[in-house]
């Protein structure tokens, strides 16, 4: 009944890059804080705490009128059996029809623009001369962060990988890095990539913290963090997840991607819940930063926090880019659904 | 990455049938009140009041190891541009790794499913000896209601058909009727189908009443029903939904397809609201009466309610079927996503 195109991953990989996943997402950011999207119930469910799960994120984007949802899952035996562990269909829907548009892998697109939300709250929230880069979590996502950090920030020379599960997979992203980099057409052959095992330095000596793991505890503790830092914390995104020492929040300016998500499940989740700040203490959404209605960063000594749970307009913003190439590229399947 | 199947209307129409769809419906009832299915929030978003609106809903069925979610929106205004008011794409995946087994097109599966719903409410709850139905709201909804409940009960004889919008919707309907029956494999010749304009009337002589309409206020009043009666209402599926008289609802034995769905959206939201019934009125699911752990009704005074809101194992479950077969005959066509 209708003409819907199908596009696989490798075809979405030959048609966007972590540049336009940035560009896309920060649009999208600004569209939300102009009242010009809406992000609906995050639907979330684990089917054996910390093994499996998934979760179903949708909304619309008024300004470009579509809507969609994402549906990933996260099966971490999966690697055992030659599966990905992240595996998510993203639907496309025309907003004026209903007609569905396309229907996309999920999985790289998810990689592109959650490396592109930690980046933009870098690039609106970190120290103008912030160098020193210190990536916490080693696993896929590290390289998209670090690969968009470098997108937005040309300044960052120094990257600590950190891994607290595997100090060998530290190792093996700070060996691969600059040829991975290269492959999502970054040039990081200037940057010094270190695999560290003493944390507690290295975030006494970083500029910038990106997080990007599974972690229900916290990782980054109260005291090795110094004024100035920024963080970009992306790995809390279920409830219970939490990657920061919940004390450091008092002493940051907190922006968030969207309020509701990230009170309800984001990195300020714990310390919401325990008291220590209240929703009040939340300057912004990060949209509202970049329209300039919120102030971002307002001295070297500030410390930052940009608490990103994912938002299906990110997802589907980009999805809409990679749709319309596919187009006049023809590239895809079409199929009659 | 992965082969996923594609399914078109045409082609889930070639595969299953409205036998089918109260089979699978049946089970899945059954498989949730044995605890083996989980049922997942509700998303819904209004597009425009009354006008355009969608909504996702989304659910695990245990017992054969799927999940999935499908979205079907409403746009009221499609028919003048010669698309359908209803549209939506459901995706079934894998529940023991994620993989994506199937997007189908949802369109046929939800009459379907919806039909089947209805129908059970009938075949649970209904006297025995009913024969005489009443359908209100002749739209597209009505012939699968209507082909559904004349495979539960061979028995019904006399279906009188009701549209508070347009009488001539329900001519057209009454006079087509075997004829569209008969394109669904039901044999409706011995059934006689009349559009009428009194609906007290033909409340009071009903033995069924099934409601399918989008409406927001009463077409039912409490002083028309008569002690014996059933009614599945199928309308009412997003909050402020109504069909029936909140009245009626301290006068019957009200069963319902999710008890916090059909709190929060369903026919009896509104009884709730206004401190008529209370939650605890509710008898059970009909799945619990399935099973046979819930009585149904229990005279030939009860006054019967089944409230279907439509839940995401209705269609999961009879999708999965629809995927089975169709990979036995080779229908349907396999992307790479």
């Amino acid at each position: 009944m209708f003409n819907v195109r199908i596009l696989s991953q490798e075809q979405i990989k030959s048609i966007v890059n972590i540049q336009d996943a940035i560009d896309a997402v920060e649009k999208v950011y600004a569209l939300k804080a102009s009242g010009k999207t809406s992000v609906w119930p995050l639907v979330t469910y684990d089917f054996e705490v910390g093994v499996s799960d998934m979760d179903i994120k949708s909304g619309y984007i008024g300004e470009i009128e579509i809507y969609g949802m994402k549906a990933v899952s996260y099966f971490s035996q999966n690697i055992k059996i030659g599966l990905p562990n992240l595996i998510g269909v993203l639907v496309v829907y025309d907003a004026k029809t209903g007609v569905p548009l396309g229907v996309l892998d999920a999985g790289y697109i998810t990689c592109l623009r959650t490396g592109a939300a930690g980046a933009l709250g870098i690039k609106y929230l970190a120290r103008e001369d912030a160098s020193h880069l210190t990536m916490i979590g080693a696993g896929k996502q590290a390289l998209y962060q670090m690969a968009a950090a470098l997108v937005v920030r040309p300044k960052i020379d120094y990257i600590s990988i950190y891994d607290g599960l595997s100090f060998e997979n530290s190792v093996e992203v700070a060996d691969n890095a600059v040829k991975m980099l290269a492959e999502l057409g970054v040039d990081a052959s200037n940057v010094k990539f270190e695999a560290v095992k003493d944390l507690k330095t290295t975030v006494e000596n970083s500029d910038i913290i990106v997080t990007t793991t599974p972690s229900r505890a916290p990782i980054v503790m109260n005291e090795w963090v110094k004024p100035g830092t920024h963080f970009s914390c992306v790995g809390s995104d279920v409830s219970g997840k939490q990657e920061i020492d919940e004390n450091i929040l008092s002493r940051m300016a907190i922006f968030v991607d969207d309020r509701t998500q990230c009170i309800n499940v984001g990195e300020i989740e714990t310390g919401i819940k325990k008291n220590i700040i209240t929703p009040d203490d939340i300057c912004g959404e990060l949209g509202e930063v970049i329209l300039g209605r919120v102030k971002g960063r307002v001295s070297k000594e500030d410390i930052t926090l940009f608490d990103t749970t994912g938002i299906a307009i990110q997802d589907l913003i980009t999805a809409k880019k990679v749709l319309d190439i596919a187009e006049e590229k023809g590239i895809g399947t079409i199929v009659d659904i």
